[in-house]
């Protein structure tokens, strides 16, 4: 499709130009917060709707409030849909998430100008709220969008920083909280031909290979427990003695150590790409004296994996040894709702299409394991899915990403090219 | 002194109230906050000065802000201090610091009332800001009282909640900043023939042994980080792999495992007064996220023993695998200023006099070694100094502190005589 591929090179200004805008319309103290289900993930949208209409698409948010792009009336009997999320974490970067939202709309924006059409109709989608740390679980957007998240989801789940639950949310947004639309796919599944995401990377692996675009082979799952607690006693740091403390602590640093002794073990045993993480670790502010012994640590814990098995044996390490320190210790470990995705395994039909686009391209891929995107959701229901990464430096989550804008354009080239053979 | 313990017995209630009134005005969302060189400190100071002029005594806040009580002029050649201080530590209980203040008051009441005199003249002291976590460090307003802060000082250390150094505080108390009254003696050390502070247990010894009385034989030392930080960096919880990461969170955890560990092990070598305790200890709240490896944890550390060579050894064993770990883990361990007090023995002779007025008044009391407080300030300079302790449930440093006050009478009684009879 040559025509659309010298379209896509003349969108590179374009490609700038919108990254930069949601940028300034999203920036924060540090980085960028594009909020779930709230004010600044709507105003990346809302730039990207006034984009799309310059170019003659059909673009709004949709009854379940995601962003929604089409070429126009449907032609075909199938979609292939190009989509990624609007959200980032708090005090987050430009790239994650925004990058294969942006992409999903430069390629149909030049399907639009060439007049090119495939053998199905192509939809983008910016799913709100695929980052965790806002509702404590990931991927509610693209849940929303397949229908896989009911009505009584929407009132369990509460906004870590609004305290407001996702049903207060979308009805502030003007989702009406009836089913449909809620608990109905905006697009049924038995349609979706291929879904296909382009993520930056997130780790250092293309950066450390000098190759520009990676092409997923699964994602990882996880086991998390957001909200994590040790209960121990309040006492005063030089008058009680060791035997009679319960200190909260003491036994919570000696989890996470152990932990961390578990890990390293279980990759020297072949599972190397096992990941755990304490990200949140903290005695209550209101309560805690460097002359008190803490009597409570709340705490996160964060198991990732392609591996199911491999992620079940840290866990089961993890909970063994939290009885075992509550009784050394006295205290209590109270680890709160496990929540997570399992691995994914993401469609081999797809990858060999997209590895063959980059090759006719002439532009460099190689396969890799990648973290949970939203194309999980979609993967999930059976719909055959597909991640196309980009290199990018400095990791994800943090004001510092940095995806070169020629990295970028290579990988919106591989994802149309593939959108269009699928 | 039969006159002086009648005067006493009929203090009970005094006693009661005046602990209630101080509770009423420095109460908290739970327990009680007196601020250090703060409102709620001076409101304390305030009650205890009506009831000492009420009582015919002299009383104000002196001219580095204690509050200090005389029974008149001066008639003897050297003082018997009786001291303890009027802050708290945030949230903390009613008793900690206060009952000592309120023991020295009612002893000068009861003396002024019936005439008696010692050998010598009684002086009571309230001391401000005793506890650390205001300034993080400790004795700051006997510091004062003996003239052993100098004025260099008062700039270099600023409260933790108001950000403002204690100069300030000082200022907006009404102290000159000149020297005198800063590092110079209110009461010169040669002038004291005692300092004798009542102070609340604040582990559970005389409780379990069924003793309302504790005669302190030494003062636990402590080596003390307030301000320690580990320094990694931010990566995405789940793309980056162990061997690339820095993860504050995971090094800091293996200290304190490790500090726990060796604590355990010297305690088994015979030093079973040596205790050590993270009191602090979060990552930041600004950025840390379950899906984040953490880039910064900040935590407390302090050891503390009668023995400085205990203590030390502890210190010695967390500096170094402060340093395996940092290159274990690629992070930096930023400790920040040591500070602290060597341990302190207490004079024997005082000791000998209070056991002896204990017995004669028919109270059970026992030897034990107890924690830092004021009278460490006197000690090191010389001046004899002893600590009587009271039974108490539940600790200290929190809002259930539990001293009765037919206990705290009995403290008062022997206080008395001690310093009537040194």
């Amino acid at each position: 499709m040559p025509d659309v591929h010298a379209a896509i090179d003349r969108m590179a200004d374009d490609a700038g130009a919108l990254f930069d805008e949601v940028r300034a319309a999203t920036a924060d103290i540090s980085g960028v917060t594009r909020d779930a289900f709230g004010a600044k993930e709507t105003a990346a949208g809302e730039i990207l709707i006034d984009f799309c209409r310059g170019h003659g698409l059909t673009a709004g948010f949709d009854a379940v409030g995601n962003l929604a792009v089409t070429l126009g009336a449907p032609q075909a009997e199938s979609d292939v849909i190009l989509a990624s999320h609007l959200d980032s974490v708090p005090r987050g970067g430009n790239f994650d998430g925004l990058a294969g939202v942006i992409a999903g709309v430069l390629a149909l924006a030049a399907v639009k100008q060439t007049g090119a059409r495939g053998a199905r109709d192509l939809r983008a989608f910016g799913f709100r709220c695929e980052e965790s740390p806002w509702f404590g679980t990931a991927y509610l957007g693209s849940k929303l969008c397949a229908g896989a998240l009911a009505r009584a989801d929407l009132d369990k789940l509460t906004r870590f920083d609004t305290g407001r639950t996702l049903a207060e949310h979308l009805a502030a947004l003007g989702v009406s909280l009836a089913s449909p639309p809620i608990g109905v796919p905006q697009v049924k599944p038995a349609r979706i031909a291929a879904y296909l995401e382009l993520h930056i990377e997130q780790g250092p692996l293309l950066l450390s290979t000098d190759t520009p675009l990676g092409i997923a082979t699964a994602l990882r799952g996880n086991i998390r427990y957001p909200y994590a607690k040790c209960l121990g006693h309040y006492a005063h740091s030089a008058a009680v003695p060791r035997h009679l403390r319960r200190d909260a602590a003491i036994a919570t640093a000696k989890l996470i150590a152990h932990a961390d002794e578990r890990w390293r073990a279980l990759i020297d045993a072949g599972n190397d790409d096992l990941v755990f993480t304490c990200g949140i670790l903290h005695t209550d502010p209101a309560e805690h004296a460097m002359t008190k012994v803490p009597g409570e640590v709340t705490f996160s814990l964060n198991i990732g994996a392609t591996a199911d098995a491999a992620m079940e044996a840290l866990h089961g390490d993890i909970l063994q040894r939290a009885g075992e320190l509550a009784a050394e210790h006295g205290v209590r470990f109270d680890l709160g709702a496990r929540v997570g995705t399992p691995a994914t395994r993401l469609d081999a039909n797809i990858q060999a299409v997209a590895a063959d686009a980059a090759r006719t391209l002439g532009i460099a891929a190689r396969s890799m394991p990648t973290v949970g995107h939203d194309a999980a959701t979609f993967a999930r229901l059976g719909v055959p899915a597909a991640v196309l990464l980009v290199r990018n430096e400095n990791g994800s989550h943090n004001p510092a990403e940095a995806m070169a804008i020629p990295d970028f354009m290579l990988g919106v080239h591989v994802l149309a090219e593939t959108a269009l053979r699928v």
